[in-house]
């Protein structure tokens, strides 16, 4: 209860995904992109990070802690569906040579990231675009309106 | 700090605005409209709650706490080139035929909100509709990403 406040211990997200999550949205900030952890984008869906650049670009972001995590991942084809370019982030222990080629490579650590290896791009259909966006806006005002207004217990709908 | 926790007071926001803000807020989630307060469209221009409906809908609700309130604001016309509907928020004291026609009224207090006269639709163009709401997304997001990760001092560009 003595301990001076700047020797506080952070608080760290508890899962190492989490923990490269938080690294991931610090890092993608830095290129002006926005982002929203463990977004929905559709039933059955779940991603890591969605980040929203200054022109709407959509990247998905999937943080893999180690080996068995990245094996143990069966959807991420799927989420190529509902985003412009999709990265991998990993930190610096992870054996890159396991990933697929076609996708993109962010170094991270819980502090900060780096994209090494750029995505390529396929664009989102104007309609499909307008659903995630959407999506990813709805998703981000309902959480903040979860921290501003603890008291209130609020539901949304996303599909 | 022997208080019981379930009688500790209410953190209430501390301008009278605010405070039906919060209400518009959790009114409009009953709508499944999810709100971003104080939000900035375009330079020069910012709106005391933006919110986004389950189809897309834009709403502008500006907050009024009184006759004075009311009166000094010269910007409202400006509001109306960001929305689909838009509305006045007042709280019951309020003397409503002061408001002009062809706009929304919606009666809050701190807790809750009632649209009690429906605003007329004029729906944005999709280019305007599009800014819109990645500007609501990247503020929702940028702000969410500030209360989960307060150790991270991000900057992030709207325009």
């Amino acid at each position: 209860m003595d301990q001076p406040v700047d020797s506080l211990p952070e608080i760290l997200p508890p899962l190492p995904g989490q923990r490269l999550g938080r690294g991931v949205c610090r890092g993608l900030r830095a290129l002006d992109f926005v982002c929203v952890e463990e977004l929905v984008p559709a039933p059955g869906l779940r991603v890591d990070v969605m980040a929203l650049g200054p022109k709407g670009e959509v990247w998905v972001v999937e943080c893999k802690s180690g080996r068995a995590d990245y094996r143990a991942d069966r959807k991420w084809a799927g989420y190529l569906d509902w985003c412009d370019r999709f990265f991998w982030a990993v930190d610096a222990a992870f054996p890159v040579d396991l990933l697929p080629e076609g996708t993109g490579l962010i170094l991270a650590d819980p502090y900060d990231a780096e994209v090494v290896r750029m995505a390529p791009e396929v664009t989102l259909s104007p309609a499909r675009r307008k659903v995630v966006l959407r999506t990813f806006a709805r998703t981000a005002a309902a959480r903040l309106q979860g921290l501003r207004d603890p008291g209130f217990v609020g539901d949304v709908r996303f599909f």
